[in-house]
């Protein structure tokens, strides 16, 4: 029997009440939740679905932090480089190209020890005597630098304007309000308020059934410059998690004292293409411990007055690392986050230690998308499409949709669409039954990072767009609806012990060169280059995307350039001639690739070594080159961008590279604008089109085959007669 | 009146006795010279033009080197990479990939001690006792390898076959002769055999008037594998120049024991585009002396015997330099070299410290280009039209041909061209008198090897293509040709002192990051940038190519991104939100660029920084941009490989960067294929058509300007009314 409702959110808004009602039904929605710039209406406080309350732990108690002013969340802010152009005083404005409505420079606590003055040219921080604050013009001085230096201060500032309560105001061009301040909860008056003021939160909103934390202490890095443009972000930023009071925590902690370079990081601010410092992972490790036991109170209070407790995957989210362990002690019962794509999808629903996950669905019902002339319901289906065939290797348990519910209603077609969307994921809900998908390999994506940036390597600012990674992002794009146990690995578990590769099948590698994708410097610990070289001697694949262990060291760049079978040309080998760039097209792995293959913004320079087979050369720099390394195959791509056709190409390096070139027709859908999905513990399996077109395709199940055609974004589920292994 | 006669050297042979007479006669030549695999003929002998026999210092006689195998020349070679497949020992075959025919494994000295078994996983040479050598089976074994480390084995081989007679042997298709190996002249018993050898040949060759020296004592390195083919070469390269007597005499003065690894360099052999290590740069200065009193020794014979001493610019030139000031000392007569385009041609004729320079132009006298169907001519006027700019800047005082004239007379066309060439070329070096041209500007291209690598920056082998590095050799190239006072500087001479950059107007800094060519870590001295940066400041002009000063250190990959306004997006700032892409074309700089630049290779990820002026991006990645630093200027090019357009606009960066945009037209020609060149000295100027179609164009010249048609080719003189200046 199929399910008519549940497992869907809407928003709400006083303005919209009967259109609640209505999309409430029609959605077949069971719970109503409020947004950022939007009240919950008095008349839907009974209403037969859950209710979600957006609850600011941060912000929006602008009394409280103007009466707190030293508790207000602080963030490291380096300012740019300025050259001293001779021996005279150099002064660095340290607000030059920051919102003056955002942040305000916290010369309040000791900026001697809090603030640093790099001569980035000497590498050296100055003496805290060599300078001094200019406060009335806001900047640095520096009475004697050393000529034609470059010199950066790294400060405190305050957020006094929360973050995305600015983006949201600007955004949405909002007249007449207050700017919020984001206040420290981790800070001791304001600990001790924020649990009173979360307790009388709760008893003044007994309707109230989900408290949905947006989100708990500390905003990601986002920073807007003069015209209150973006002029940085960091959806994995711990900039803003700072203040001199955890810093001293910190200090005790970590036992050693605390530098601003600690988290300035040259001005990079450990973002994750940053391999990360000792003293960065020192600084997580303790800020993760401290912002779970912290969480884990308001938690527990929401539990005692009987409320669900809910965190939002966004926003302040900084310190809760999900798919880190000290995560299930928070005792949430739920995370919430955006969908972008299906790696997002991933990020939130492979998310251990909740007992349901929700994802929220775009677009987001702002006016940038629900203006006259835009078209939601195009952006619905891509959003849908994409992060469907995520959802069927691993489901979130609740879907949801945010923003002001009265612009959606002006687009009947959009709330149509949305409505089939909500069948579907019932539906598709039910058949899975919460069952582990069918896995035809174990592969692993090997960084710095590891399961701390699971599904989410290669992100900047969530989903978005980035021309220099979209190569790589493409990949892990492909994994979140690929049929494949999916773990990711640190070079730091390779470290601990031999027994880090066990249980994988093939192991990735993807990025640039000297980022913490690929690895660097680590690859001089002979440890980790040894014990990558024996997992594919012994047999093991290896995918090798972009610059895969990409560091210059002892005659090589690429540090696997033997396992690989191909060296990028970096000028040191120009002096070498290079015989072998014959092309092998007729591949298992480009079997599907028909008109040639998309490696995105590819490699320039890459050349093959004696003995690899080069499958795609362009003006001879090789794209995509196979190798047998001992017992082992190892596949190097110089880039795959997402769609069907590299999902379909990663799909058959993967089997290649552990010889499963026999495994790719069972349980397996022929056509690559469709995919299969098989749930062996449910006895259930699916074919999807991908497109909004309809496909035909030859599906490979049950250990036999026959031919279908499927409608446009169709999703068709079968019973199994065989057992899916 | 018109010199018809002089200035041009020919090859002559036995077998074109008549046409070597009649050639002298039509091309004006007053010098004939035998070559490699040629005889000079007995009826010449009393010819009315100078002899010049090649003299081969180092092989041409086995007797020598079979009687005296201990003092065969010497290379160091490191095998390829050999992974240690678990404890078991591994066995590394020495030759594998090396020609057999070209090189045999020297034994005999102690291997012990001028071997060296590397663990590149480790970056650690084995103890002399945790390997042995198998010679049955050419194989180093380690018995007990760290499983899964990388390992190489540097060692030395004798030259058994010298590497440019097999060269000749083999492009040549020679049959039934003999293998001339390479024997060391440095070593005791050849170096009093070798002064032996030369009086005799000297005694016995009484019609000689020139010994041209091809060349002294040491290969560069040129390596074939066993198929003949080319494995690695390096016209600069020193790793054939080796022997324990060599070495031992280095480690004598340099006061620390030799490694291989000096000279093997993780398998890269030092060659250019790595940053000279000390003790490299420690071994080509003991080279250069050493070589420089050696050489000496032979000249003053020479000389002693009543002959002209030449030498040729190549084969075993190594340890020469002709641009390091032990050169002059030799007291040579002169230098010959190959003529590939502008930039060999200068290579040639900016030698300082000897009578006279000649450059041997292309096409060589080869069946390889002289065959039926061949196009000879075409390849003349390439080289002589590439060549003529450069020589109107500085000319070799003599041109020449070499190789079979038999296969030369076979192309009457071809015969005909040259006649006009050696014509044209008597004419220009009649007007030109051997004044100094007029430069409007002192430019100074900066990179670790300084005026060491003259010209000759960004050459692997000779003036070969390579197609990561014509966008910038390209540079050089047009530099070859342009009206500037052109310097190569050293980062060294920088760190000697501050006047390093006295009287230099624009700087340029040319290549990849990371490599010598752009400087690397030598950035992280702060003499370097804040001196470079100082310049800039007090209004120097910077021009950088490619990624310039491009080196990770301080939050900044390239370490001149404040002075050039643009930055290198590695990831590290994907975070940083970019807002500076619109575009600027109607720049000073692209005046004459019409319909877009070709900037080669160009570079992927380059951003301006605010402020910065863009005046070409490509999807988003900056191509070309100007940005005022001080009082000075800097403009940043991702590639600039030859081409008239391309040399106009170097040419327009170069005047713009250092504020000259008004002084383009003096001493100028409008159309980019022509070029004018003036000589205040001798009082002509002259404007030359560098294709082989009709150009018209403006001149402008003595303060006005005139429309000039010029004939495909032409050089047309005239005689200054003012002064150039």
């Amino acid at each position: 029997m199929k399910t008519t409702k549940g497992r869907v959110t809407i928003p709400t808004d006083r303005d919209v009440i009967p259109e609640t009602l209505e999309i409430l039904r029609r959605w077949g929605a069971d719970a109503v939740r409020d947004c950022d710039g939007t009240d919950f209406p008095e008349e839907l406080k009974t209403v037969d679905a859950k209710v979600y309350a957006t609850y600011y732990t941060t912000r929006k108690d602008n009394a409280w932090a103007q009466a707190n002013p030293d508790e207000v969340q602080q963030c490291y802010i380096m300012t740019g480089f300025y050259t001293a152009a001779g021996e005279e005083p150099l002064a660095i404005p340290l607000m030059q190209g920051v919102s003056r409505e955002l942040m305000a420079v916290n010369d309040r606590d000791d900026i001697r020890r809090w603030w640093e003055v790099m001569d980035r040219t000497a590498a050296r921080p100055l003496e805290p005597d060599a300078w001094r604050y200019d406060g009335a013009k806001g900047c640095v001085v520096i009475e004697r630098p050393e000529p034609f230096h470059d010199y950066t201060v790294s400060f405190l500032a305050y957020l006094i304007w929360d973050p995305v309560h600015m983006y949201n105001a600007v955004t949405n061009g909002w007249k007449d309000f207050e700017h919020q301040i984001t206040f420290d909860v981790r800070q001791p008056k304001t600990h001790a308020y924020s649990l009173e003021r979360l307790r009388r939160f709760i008893r003044e909103h007994p309707y109230v059934d989900v408290i949905r934390y947006t989100t708990f202490f500390h905003q990601f890095t986002l920073v807007f410059d003069e015209l209150r443009r973006e002029k940085y972000v960091d959806w994995y930023g711990y900039s803003a998690s700072v203040s001199p009071y955890i810093l001293e925590r910190f200090e005790r902690e970590a036992g050693y004292p605390f530098r601003p370079e600690y988290i300035i990081d040259q001005g990079y601010y450990n973002n994750q293409y940053r391999v990360p410092t000792k003293e960065y992972k020192d600084f997580l490790a303790f800020q993760r411990r401290e912002v779970a036991a912290l969480a884990k109170e308001l938690v527990d209070i929401t539990h005692e007055m009987g409320r669900e407790a809910m965190m939002f995957l966004g926003d302040h989210w900084i310190g809760t690392e999900p798919y880190m362990e000290e995560f299930a002690s928070i005792g949430l019962d739920a995370v919430v986050g955006s969908v972008g794509n299906g790696s997002t999808l991933r990020l939130i629903s492979d998310i251990p230690g909740v007992k349901y996950t929700e994802g929220r669905f775009l677009p987001y019902f702002f006016p940038d998308t629900f203006h006259p002339g835009g078209d939601p319901v195009r952006e619905a289906k891509e959003n849908w499409l994409t992060a469907r065939r995520a959802i069927l290797r691993k489901p979130v348990d609740r879907i949801g949709y945010g923003g002001y519910l009265k612009l959606a209603c002006q687009f009947p077609e959009f709330l149509d669409y949305v409505e089939q969307v909500c069948s579907e994921f019932r539906e598709l809900y039910d058949n899975i039954q919460g069952r582990k998908p069918w896995c035809v390999r174990r592969v692993a994506v090997l960084n710095c990072w590891g399961r701390a940036r699971s599904w989410g390597c290669h992100m900047v600012h969530h989903a978005l767009y980035q021309k220099q990674n979209y190569s790589y992002a493409g990949v892990i794009e492909a994994l979140s609806g690929a049929p494949y146990d999916v773990r990711f690995l640190s070079f730091d578990e390779i470290l601990a012990g031999p027994d880090a590769l066990h249980g994988v099948d093939v192991l990735l590698n993807i990025g640039d060169g000297d980022t913490a994708h690929t690895g660097g410097a680590v690859w001089e610990d002979p440890r980790v280059s040894s014990t990558v070289r024996q997992f594919v001697w012994n047999g093991g694949g290896f995918i090798g995307v972009g610059e895969p262990s990409g560091h210059q060291y002892q005659g090589r760049y690429f540090q696997l350039a033997g396992v690989l079978g191909v060296e990028k040309e970096t000028g040191f080998t120009l002096n070498y001639d290079k015989y072998n760039w014959e092309e092998h097209p007729e591949h298992f792995i480009l079997a599907d690739a028909g008109g040639g293959v998309d490696f995105g913004e590819g490699k320039k320079s890459i050349y093959a070594l004696p003995g690899t087979t080069v499958l795609v050369q362009r003006d001879r720099e090789v794209q995509l080159a196979v190798h047998e390394f001992g017992g082992g195959r190892a596949v190097y791509l110089s880039g795959l961008p997402y769609s069907f056709a590299n999902s379909r190409l990663l799909h058959r390096a993967v089997l290649w590279s552990s010889h499963g070139e026999k495994e790719l027709e069972r349980w397996f859908s022929s056509n690559i604008s469709t995919e299969l999905h098989a749930y062996p513990d449910s006895g259930r399996y699916c074919v999807v089109n991908n497109t909004y077109e309809p496909q035909q395709t030859t599906v490979f199940a049950d250990g036999g085959s026959f031919q279908l055609t499927l409608e446009a974004g169709e999703i068709r589920w079968y019973t199994q007669k065989t057992a899916a292994e």
